[in-house]
């Protein structure tokens, strides 16, 4: 086994979750990453931890929503996760576009009936990662082994040198009020994040980890943001995203492709309307745009907002917290013709942080 | 995709386990069986039922079992069975031979910790089959597409007449007393079945099914088994075992190969060394023998006897129920110069029923 595999696993168990002896922990993972799902068995074993393994499985998934229209909140995977101290996910696709097929409605259904269990996971130590599976590479124009090297490269590297690094624009963005993004000749948009926290994510919930993010007060976000990076959502590619808030509220949207795929997500409910993010992406490392919003949201010259859910952790005391089952995110480009204002002052101009020149 | 996987899982759903809607259900498969657990969530999704897809992965297992050595009843496995109202298990191997490097003492305790969470299974609807993969029509020493047709054959048919020619056995088993199995130079052994059921397996809990089965008096059962066909457990193969009893307890026991993966079996708990179950297989479309228990043990010309647990069902009120942390299936061949005695009557010679003549 690729020793980098051991590696990896080795993160997730000891920087990510701090797994210790007696913990319940599930292992969420495609087939495709299984040589991961080994390697984290064995290091889940030696720190003395109880692993159960669900299996992620497009296909099944499609199968399901393809035969069912409404869905219940299944207690038995509510108990599961109850029951869990610490949730592994392995992002790895056999085939990324393998629900492209399914109905978008359903697909919204599907996830207001999951959000209770989705919520539980959030109160659990978490991580989110990625395998490099071929299709993943071929999402990205790469060879498997180019972006086994990217990937491993990314996950793989010094997460305390990273924090440092990061921890500058927390100690900027943590304490301010209001933020204005410009960029390009679509993109001019403040909100306030008063009250609210700035985390610093150096690859614990997210690996790789490698942003800034924070919640925006809701209601008050106002202007317009044209995403420049498409996305994949529900195995389609959706692109040149264009949103106009009012009060915090989206009240114009529009896409160059599926656009009506964007609209389902902006009517699952309320919160979906409305920003729950905010994030910098701060890791030079992650140097190419892959299709894959774990890594290409962690790019260094880009911001990423997100309609829908915020994270709690975000949300100071006596402001409201985003609710949705949804949580979206999509990139702004900010390598050219862009700043990052904060209360007023520019802390990014054309990618390039004031701290670092 | 093949129309015998569909209907395999119609079969399992509708015959099998009675799926109705909202029922929470556990597929609990391995990556090679993946076609079925697509055709299972087609039609549990129809059913409106909750699938949640657990990964059957051996080598994940072999890597936490050889990297721990104590285990504990995980409580998310625990409270996840607890709130499922079915469990279907997919079999398949990659490599049938994964675990075969396993400490027999660690899997032996690994088994003790998930007892708790087996009983809870036991206690459900719940369904055992088989798909057919290469690894096991290798095993089998067959083709892959012959090893198909054997496995579909046994599995998709009418298991409405299969149930009547078996509730012959039934009737004559149930209400006995004592059964005496007679086979070769080396077989020649006496249990009690008084009070206790005959159950009729008609390809409910077992998928193919093809068997009745009681289970022995404990202390009953007397004398010596010399058990022809060999088994595979926990990856290896144990050849020509034979077993003395003396008042319903092992107290002899040696076999061709690995014998002493076949003594730690017998040393994992008081259960282990006592007959947990006395079947007779029935299925005259399971006409070879494939290593594999779930088939072979309900070819038309074999008895089996279980050391180990005992099935609730099969165990009268006032008699006591075995319990053990295993139940593992040998194999006697009653083709020739055998037969089997129901309170002195021969019901059974040379593989032949009464009925049947």
């Amino acid at each position: 086994m690729d020793p980098r595999i051991r590696e990896h696993a080795e993160t997730i168990a000891d920087h990510s979750t701090d797994i210790e002896e007696g913990d319940n922990v599930i292992v969420s993972a495609p087939q495709v990453a299984s040589d991961l799902v080994v390697a984290l068995h064995e290091v889940l074993g030696d720190r003395g931890a109880n692993p159960i393994s669900l299996d992620v499985n497009d296909r099944a998934k499609r199968a399901l929503l393809r035969s069912r229209e409404e869905f219940e909140t299944p207690s038995h995977e509510q108990a599961l996760m109850d029951e869990t101290d610490a949730f592994i996910y392995l992002r790895a696709n056999e085939n990324a576009t393998e629900t492209g097929d399914v109905n978008p409605e359903t697909t919204a259904a599907y996830s207001v009936a999951q959000q209770p269990i989705r919520e539980e996971r959030l109160s659990k130590r978490w991580c989110l990662t990625q395998f490099p599976a071929p299709a993943n590479a071929q999402l990205a124009g790469m060879s498997t082994e180019s972006y086994e090297n990217f990937v491993w490269d990314a996950i793989n590297k010094d997460w305390d040198a990273q924090r440092e690094f990061q921890s500058e624009m927390v100690e900027i963005l943590d304490p301010a009020e209001e933020v204005r993004i410009v960029s390009g000749e679509h993109t001019d948009v403040r909100m306030s994040v008063a009250g609210n926290r700035t985390l610093n994510d150096y690859g614990e919930k997210n690996l790789p980890g490698g942003e800034v993010f924070t919640a925006p007060v809701i209601d008050s976000v106002e202007g317009s943001v044209f995403f420049d990076k498409p996305l994949y959502h529900q195995g389609r590619e959706i692109t040149e995203v264009f949103l106009e808030f009012e009060r915090g509220e989206v009240v114009e949207h529009s896409a160059g492709q599926n656009e009506e795929l964007l609209t389902e997500v902006l009517n699952t409910d309320d919160g979906a309307r409305r920003l729950g993010e905010l994030g910098i992406g701060m890791n030079r490392d992650i140097d190419r745009f892959t299709y894959n919003m774990l890594f290409d949201e962690k790019m260094g010259n880009t911001v990423h907002m997100a309609v829908g859910m915020a994270y709690g952790e975000c949300v100071g005391e006596g402001n409201e917290e985003n609710e949705s089952a949804v949580h979206v995110d999509m990139i702004v480009d900010m390598s050219e013709d862009s700043y990052i204002e904060v209360d007023g002052e520019v802390v990014q101009r054309d990618g390039t942080f004031v701290f670092e020149e």
